[in-house]
């Protein structure tokens, strides 16, 4: 517990070379040099531990940790030996991008994998991006596919970085189970072709409705950047392009809808396949 | 066409009272005295004149406004007597809350429409809300409405604003074909039974899988609030109340991702009936 003598002698100002690092993990290339992301509220450092994720540092503001979940879930990881840092209400509130951060953060180790040592678990499917410029849709998406059972992330390129703070906020906390690889174009034609997966693009202008296509197989689904779609070269390296049907005024859908869209279809099937109660719609 | 002459003795200065008025849009109370709100760039207008939207004032910077299709589009309009005020660059990106307006923006007259005097015209669905917390949600959810087919928005009381300028952007122009009504709970009550509408809602918790129900019947999507879904008041007036399943860590999908699943599995069902091509997965 956080006694009143220990809180006042341990409060850490704004000025602590510690909190300026902290404060600057909200750049990229911060994020990068150190290999490093901040989380902020209880669910997420929460999740973070469920999913023994490596934290460097646990940052508290005992006058906003209130919530006895909060209380013991510092004291537990204080017991464990990971650093707590105490900060006054205005640093915390200078680290935070949300309205209400529960006085609880954690500086968080990136988890990378490398393609060639990723080995499928019958997860339903992959999600690869070249750019996704939103943050919030980068995070959406990444709470879809944990939704769906899906395995994860695999960016091709350097563009995209799921540990920007509006994609970790958008995740809701559901980055954690997910794999995060980075990788080139030809290493996933590669990994697909060894581990037999079906590389599946969407494109509102591809001729195959989505829902027309069994997805038996372990797919990769290849999201394109939001307003230009998939490249030339990107509807290339697809073993299928689909469309999503629209017959509003749109010419698209937002990208994380269209992914979720997608991640249901593959996931109804699948579900289909293995729950015998399942009934279709008569 | 602009001549250099008439643009150089038309500029509108940052501080006229008219450019005050359409800056002050970007405030809900503005937006609710004046019935009005703003749109930016050629989509945008496009896609307002093509719906017959009520456009108070094209606003133009003649530096920015290099498109052809968008110098065409205010020579037709100008000619057919509305307004254009010319504002120079910096006032344009003062107006502007995106990054590219091109040098187009419009003033136009909110709509809205009575529950009691809607008529269904056989669109696939409605999507009705209490509060929609997050402007981009609601915009997204419009943008999946409108690729479906579907009628539009049915507000429940007063606390989300469709015309919100983060909900308008969010749509990319697809709010024009859709309807708006704001209504009670009661009228809703009233309109469905009349109409023979069947009013879903969803949540986590409850039993029935979504994809078990045949969406025949014409349908109203009620979607709960972000954080805490669908209120107990709300799930009391559902006709049906549906789960959309998950496996992953996370409690809940984002809300506009969760309407989208659920309005995509309304509108294949219905398209299933009448496309006597599409073949079911096998």
């Amino acid at each position: 517990m956080i006694t009143q003598t220990k809180r006042s002698t341990s409060l850490i100002e704004q000025s602590s070379p510690l909190i300026k690092r902290v404060q600057r993990l909200h750049l990229r290339e911060e994020r990068e040099r150190t290999g490093l992301f901040y989380i902020e509220g209880m669910r997420f450092v929460a999740q973070a531990l469920h999913h023994h994720a490596h934290i460097e540092h646990l940052i508290i503001c005992p006058e906003l940790l209130t919530h006895p979940y909060a209380q013991r879930l510092v004291h537990e990881q204080k017991k464990r030996g990971i650093p707590v840092l105490e900060v006054s209400r205005p640093v915390m509130e200078r680290l935070s991008q949300v309205v209400d951060s529960q006085g609880l953060g954690a500086v968080v180790r990136q988890r990378w994998l490398r393609l060639a040592n990723v080995k499928p678990r019958g997860e339903l499917c992959w999600v690869a991006v070249e750019t996704i410029r939103s943050p919030g849709n980068l995070g959406t998406i990444l709470r879809a596919s944990d939704a769906v059972g899906g395995a994860g992330l695999i960016l091709l390129g350097e563009t995209t970085d799921p540990y920007d703070p509006g994609t970790v906020r958008a995740t809701m906390g559901a980055m954690f189970p997910q794999r995060f690889v980075r990788s080139s174009k030809e290493e996933v034609m590669h990994w697909k072709r060894r581990h037999q997966y079906v590389l599946v693009g969407t494109s509102p202008t591809a001729t195959q409705d989505y829902q027309q296509i069994n997805y038996k197989a372990p797919v990769i689904l290849l999201i394109g950047e939001e307003r230009k779609g998939l490249s030339a070269e990107l509807q290339a390296m697809c073993d299928l392009m689909v469309s999503i049907p629209m017959v509003g005024e749109s010419d698209s859908l937002n990208v994380a809808m269209a992914t979720s869209v997608m991640l249901y279809e593959v996931f109804n099937q699948r579900r289909k396949q293995t729950e015998s109660v399942f009934r279709k719609p008569s």
